[in-house]
């Protein structure tokens, strides 16, 4: 029985994506800090691709931003465009060949692409496509598009890729680099988020705001629904798709996965979350000691609790700030130990009190509970488990890792029964109207997580399987 | 002009320990996690040693505890006995063979040895063994130590090492593996930290107790100054050195170094942050619209200042929780590079705003100067910067990596020299008094790095050299 | 000034390649062991592909087949059916992304492809394909079989692969692996050698015969020009291409290529070899004391030579058995020592004596003018230069890398004048009559590279470019 | 049941040294391309230190020299003078830690050590010196010597040098490095090998002469046996040591272990091999078709066997060239596989023929049996074994690697019983005298191997555990 990759309790985002395009410099280095800004959005590979007089070079690996690039790795991506992509990728595919951008060669030139999200007829697309006698090397969404993209790419790239557009379902956030333009694209319902800022002598595209700050550009703007902007010599010009509709931006990008620095769509990452704390705590009031926070998400929601609660908010959990791939044996008294790693109680905060626990979301519940039984372990009268989110109780298709739907445990229980499971002393979710209220928008959201609504067809075998 | 890693203003740690001795289970995995706990200590080196049936195993390499073992390295490392060590190192000695433990064998079988902290007199020990015809291989302070053992081991180890005790100047928590026995030493003022943990049927000793939490060992006590703790089949026992005098804890152990969730010498690291937070706002109160930290050392101390001043604690910059070894091209636009990939600015929270800021210490003063102007291009009205220390204006000895004087900012300037140099609208440095009654103690502390009492006396050449 | 890798002036052969198909076993150490075999085609990347129930493994990489594999890694490639492969690139294209087996998924399942030698028509192939929308990922021959095959494969893929042989022009020993063939195909003209091997319940395809003999495996038979054979659960079977026309095997795999222990169509490259050096010895006689060769190329012809002629054969220079990858600093004072590093001239058996050099070939003739000048410095009164073969004077463009035309001294210089610049005291080439009669064949070989009658139409530009 | 590395059964060399001092120009490259003329006398682990200014830089680690050097590694290790080293090890000692060449720190400064060979009471010494308090990190006898020189360094380094020769037992030859000094010493009675060589402005020791050919360096002289030759920047000077004795050089440097193109000690490696397949021709005559060799070992002397019987010379087994750390699964049907990748029998030549096969040495008679079987198989009518040494009966203590007694099959069998067991059709070794004969000399070699005639006291323990 040997040792084994610790394995979280988190839903996950697939990828993060960036491009940069300036008129005069090597741009490598504001890809690589940009890079590092996203790297929340996808730990298991990254990788580089840079263009210089009409030749891409790329380096991609396994691995955190600080393992796949040494200075000489950087010294020999030149260029004056190029763009970037971090993945988080399943277990089962967890292969090197996965690692993006992917760089082909077509009948009119070279093109690297990066994209995050999912396309959910990427298998039909595919199936098309090898009817037609195409083969593939990966199983990424890219490698369908750069097919798609090369069929389609009679006279402009930029039709080429409408059509492309028109044919995929799903989300996605795409970066993509020609000889000498620098192409973002952000799916027709704006579901995965990218954003324009703006450089000494060019432009900047990235998944989050945080990566334009991160290297010193400036925000311009969130690229719209079914928006494709182009960036070149030229300067900048957008397309819009036909088949753009109102925007239905990932809640969980709010709740969860974005940086709380960064400025999604008009909306403060971090003032929507501390917004959700507030009205969680007028959805759920309870008479306790202090507001503590799961930390890094929970944190924002917490000190929004504890402002409208007017319940001292205080730290409770400390987080290993060291945590890389770990490993454990999975044996019985283990069993907590994977949580204990990231997770340590702040005993002296937590004895005899009665504790407002915050996170921002319950996937599976066994966190949640291992969470509460170490803080009741460490002497708190009480735990009052507090949900920045609703549950989530329905899987995602497009881009988000969610479990089947018998692990998701709000797909299978009651508030009160996962209270029980988690053995909280009370459990609250914050409602769905309370979310869309903290966001300051009264629409424009993707909530199928949370309440099955799609914001289009889902596959029947899928939906099947996760029934 | 190629890539260069970014270099940090902070001072450094040199290492953590961890020893683990247990009557029937193999200790790597325990080694292993409670390496994770302590990587704040240390993050260029790591290596551990494990010994089963005499026969003592090791692995070390540079890198992260993350990327020194993989799951077959662990494999390997059997025994129901073993110790760990993480380190940091200065630029000049960044080699590998100076990675610990050391292992070494000698007239009276094996031992492993693994230290934290800093021997005085080493260089002087160094020449007199070299006298004697001794050949070093690394210039850690280990091997002189490894060397004395086995000149002074005659009948019982633990007379050799009390011996060593007696002529080493210095700080070093230390652990130590024989073929049967766990020793763990503190230096005869207990400058650096180590606690005794109890597992199921062994003990555990750490540099510090967020360690034991993690790997579910129970806290027993503190390891006293002078004394030495030999565990093996029999139990555990413990000698004094009659050197040993009153304790002398690093200050900054409290301040800076240790995870909030440590207990160190009966004082709660978080409580007395928090505490040093409150009287901080005493001496130095402002009217002010938010309190924000530097994460993550100020924060403890800014929730105290908040909470004393009635000022609203917010989060104003939100740290990269994925920086590892960063590159960076050090020229002149990339100024402010170094602290922006690591922090930004949550503009929301400061736009408009009279900011207190709080950090816990400053070192070169660059760092706070490059983040006072980030704070206030996003928009902070007013940036009063707090310290939740006094200035540190002298070098250490034991085993703190302080620049040279003439680069730390509190040498050469007075508080408003400094103020004005970092451009901040006020300063304020906790005082010392206000410092020592934060820990709830009267005394018992090493501030020669604040105020050049040095608890023991320090080579005059080094002394000179930092004149 | 930096060190760089020695470079050789050899023909370089672009693969080997070797499937094994057994209805029981594990198959991966037979192809492990059969790489070693045909180590000597290819240095620069290895890799193996195998199918287990369905699903195809694979590893490869840059490196020797001791370098790419770990016992680890081929613990891994489990399967009962595998090909293996590996690689001599030109130095432009020195690239991972190249090594091969190459292994795609389209719409009848996936294959795993391997092949040495060289398409003609290869980017007119791929022009038509990219026209049609295809993608590149690499700069291999094997992604256009790959692309073509996908697309012809409407019924049966032996269909498919047969009409691929229609399309490609050029040289190619093929192995290639479905979920449940093996199939091996030899071009139309057999310029490249592939044959047949038995073992215990199933068979091997291999480049050369000493890949059989290494693994166990009873030699069968070569396969044929322009035969696909099909081994499967029910045996073998054989398909030919109506295309095929009579054998043109490459005459250098007979001259240098090969290991003298293989066996090519029913031609013992040893015994050939041997047979070279016994006619040049009647073409071209002189009166010295001994006969040497360039080891281990020359030797066999060197032993001919010596029997035929009665002048002894002796051993003159000794080759170095570790060189791998080599650095030098490319200066004047170390013009012959990448020579040097590789040979070294056994002085007591050359000191005074008149010496009869054989060598297989002469590309550039740098190499030659070095040991010559290494022979004369060592005392030898005469050095009398026999080529075993005719003079290098045409490019190959099917599977071999010649320089370009300007370099091959062939195709520049008269006898006379190569004798002069390699400072011999005389020169003799063996001529093609002999080479061919050397072999105990009267035709079948491709001698394209000696006389410039190419078995087929040669692109133009290639053409032009090497004019 | 895994794969394991191929072992050999071949006698292995411990090591091979060169050092270079040059008055004017880099040393690295010169050291580094000697390596690969030493490569075959060690390929576990390579190592280069350089000397620039009086610091020591060095990089060493396991692996043939190819694998330890870059580019890179190389630039890095400048300076004027250096030692290089190659290590064959035991399989139970395969640590990266006893890599060489050594390099400590002492009273007098730095100095890197490297050298060939055993120390007889390596142990005792290193008892002694761990009864004084020395550590140990290694198992190397480098360490011993680098403990002992800085015991005695009081003056002058050679005063030091002189007293660790009068202590040391055993053989060695040894290249040292202080910062301005290059030092070669040959063990008192000249067991292991060592030769001088001039360059331009500077001097050469190496183990053997072909690493001088290899760099350009002219031959000058062998070291003598207790001979201590000092090069420094005033030219070179000798010292001898009062306990030299007449020479004994190792016999099995001239059997097998030396390139066949160097010359130890006034013998040309070759003509002394070739000498002894004379003598064996006359001692055991046979009638047969052909001779053949076992290469490379036995190729000189095959050559010799030839030229005496009249019997033609010809090539009967093709050895591969590429064969690194193999791994092989080591089961039944696989016994002879390790054999196989190795060596292919050259059926054309053996068919119906009478084969006298030379081989250089029997150790366990493994090889021999199962390369007997090879050619049987391939159709030899009759094998007749001559082995060009006599049989290997007496372990060594000074450097080579044999087996145990019990494993020495001409400890244990009759020649007859050795010829029934490997089923060769005749069998003669070499007698002593031949052998002595064919060096040209009448005496001055250690032949202990073969007679048990020990030049020194052997340690009791170490004999009776081979008895």
């Amino acid at each position: 029985m040997g040792f084994k990759l610790i394995d979280d309790d988190k839903l996950k985002e697939e990828c993060g994506v960036i491009g940069v395009y300036s008129k005069e410099d090597n741009v490598v280095e504001m890809i690589y800090h940009g890079l590092y800004a996203l790297q929340h959005r996808g730990q298991e590979s990254a990788g580089i691709a840079t263009s210089s007089n009409g030749t891409i070079n790329y380096h991609k690996n396994m691995g955190l931003v600080s393992e796949v690039f040494s200075s000489e790795k950087l010294e020999k991506l030149e260029g004056n465009m190029g763009i970037g992509h971090v993945r988080y990728s399943t277990a089962e595919e967890n292969l090197g060949i996965n690692a993006q951008p992917l760089v082909v060669k077509y009948k009119k030139g070279s093109i690297a692409i990066a994209h995050n999200g999912s396309i959910v007829n990427g298998e039909s697309l595919r199936e098309i496509l090898e009817d037609e006698g195409v083969v593939f090397q990966t199983t990424n969404d890219c490698e369908v598009m750069a097919n798609m993209i090369a069929r389609y790419h009679k006279d402009e790239i930029e039709k080429a890729i409408n059509r492309v557009m028109e044919v995929f379902k799903g989300s996605y956030a795409l970066v993509l680099m020609t000889n000498d333009k620098l192409i973002g694209v952000r799916d027709n319902q704006g579901i995965r988020p990218l954003c324009l800022g703006k450089i000494k002598d060019g432009y900047v595209l990235a998944s989050e705001s945080c990566a334009l700050d991160t290297i010193g550009a400036e925000f311009v703007r969130d690229i719209e629904p079914g928006e494709m902007v182009i960036i070149d010599g030229n300067g900048i010009k957008s397309i819009f798709n036909d088949k753009w509709s109102k925007k239905r931006l990932c809640i969980f990008e709010i709740v969860y996965f974005a940086r709380p620095d960064s400025r999604i769509d008009d909306i403060s990452v971090y003032l929507a979350r501390k917004e959700a704390g507030k009205i969680l705590a007028r959805e759920y009031p309870v008479d306790a000691d202090i507001v503590i926070s799961v930390p890094d998400s929970g944190t924002s929601a917490a000190i929004g609790y504890a402002e409208e609660s007017g319940i001292p908010y205080s730290i409770g959990l400390i987080k290993n700030r060291y945590i890389g791939r770990t490993f454990i044996k999975p044996n019985q008294s283990n069993r907590e130990q994977g949580v204990k790693i990231k997770l340590n109680v702040l005993k002296e905060n937590i004895q005899g009190k009665r504790v407002v626990l915050v996170d921002d979301s319950i996937v599976r519940g066994t966190t949640s509970k291992r969470i509460v039984s170490m803080l009741k372990k460490a002497g708190a009268k009480e735990v009052h488990l507090r949900i920045s989110s609703p549950s989530v109780a329905y899987p995602c298709y497009f881009g988000i890792d969610t479990p089947y739907r018998e692990h998701l445990v709000g797909a299978n229980k009651t508030m009160d029964e996962i209270c029980q499971m988690v053995n909280a002393d009370s459990l609250g979710f914050l409602s769905e109207e309370g979310l869309i209220k903290s966001t300051g928008k009264a629409e424009g959201f993707c909530l199928a997580c949370l309440n099955g609504d799609y914001p289009m067809e889902i596959p029947r075998e899928e939906a099947v399987l996760n029934e």
